[in-house]
């Protein structure tokens, strides 16, 4: 297909797919003549894939090439390149060790995956990202407690669970892997605001009944 | 305390307490002499909760603004203050009404909120954050199941509860709502890196016991 005909498929802008192009996060389409190339199915599945990371996951464009190369590396099994895909989707924060909250909150992390038993890397980057997060709460001088991250842990493994099961591995390698990618963002994302709204439910439930916009002050505009 | 005490017990550094003032997001200090202020411990814990605010929960100034406009307005009820804070705290994506993936989108999350039947508000941000991600999925060929967002919702809803357990109704009111407002995000970034290991987890004993960064490619980095 031409790229007018690509764009009209995948609904994104002639100008970006062209950008796309330049950044090489869309591989070039077969040329027709000088001015002209033809575009596949594949190219509309990986456009689709760049642009929901870009849009939806709002992955930076360094990483979405890290995690595009993985997809493409036919020497990676299916569990190395999730997990390139992951770790590619999310920054290292920067450690504080020797920061008295920060060392506690690292020994927080490190109890809960102790007692969790969960196989995981040392240098996932979503370790850090949660002793951040627990060393924010130390700080703040509420610390997270076991119980709560034991609760907190149980639903993200549930949540978990049902971001595999959206992996086929008898499907196309590729097409798995872009699918496994782009859902695990989309998924966060669901995630995140099923959880607001249940926040909204619980907090209704708990200190009143009136919705939350009906007050005075930011929130009623 | 003077300014370099405050710098000192906060952790953050004076230019950035100096900046904070500027943007009137921290309430400027007594003035004991034409150079010199005296802050006292509420400017120290609202300090770190702007300081949380901006740097763990990644929200704008201008939003940071709108949570502490709803944190210090006394004519609002804790519920109406928290779902402030959590509108204020989520952007409202743009919607696309006539886009047939968006509108697919739009009726799946409002099956799923009129039978989970939760106390949410018809304009909750994140009714359209969820309609956001789900459209996508749309977009990518590979809807959400009915099933796979039941799961999302309960395990959103027992995160949810945890965050709401957090909140004492009893303590003082800003200290109840600087707390909420602040776990919340944290909280947040706790269960996204909590979701991520177990992902880890989950794939090592679905598709291979190999450890995600052992690859080749780029995750092997």
């Amino acid at each position: 297909m031409r790229i007018s005909e690509l764009s009209r498929r995948s609904g994104v802008p002639v100008a970006t797919i062209k950008y796309y192009l330049r950044e090489d996060l869309l591989p070039k389409g077969a040329a027709v003549s000088t001015t002209q190339a033809d575009y596949s199915e594949a190219h509309l599945q990986r456009l689709r894939l760049v642009r929901a990371l870009v849009e939806v996951a709002e992955v930076p464009l360094a990483r979405i090439r890290a995690v595009l190369a993985a997809v493409d590396n036919p020497d990676l099994d299916l569990h190395t390149v999730l997990g390139t895909a992951i770790f590619a989707m999310s920054a290292t924060p920067e450690s504080h060790p020797g920061d008295p909250a920060w060392d506690r909150a690292a020994e927080q992390t490190d109890a809960l995956l102790a007692e969790l038993d969960w196989r995981v890397t040392p240098d996932s980057p979503a370790r850090v990202q949660l002793t951040r997060a627990l060393a924010a709460m130390q700080a703040l001088g509420r610390p997270a407690t076991p119980e709560m991250l034991r609760g907190y842990a149980s639903a993200a493994h549930q949540a978990a669970e049902l971001d595999v099961a959206c992996i086929d591995p008898e499907a196309p390698r590729e097409e798995a892997l872009l699918h496994a990618i782009s859902l695990s963002a989309l998924m966060e994302q669901s995630l995140s605001a099923l959880r607001r709204l249940a926040q909204e439910d619980v907090s209704a439930a708990r200190f009143g009944a009136a919705p939350a916009r009906t007050g005075k002050g930011p929130g009623a505009r």
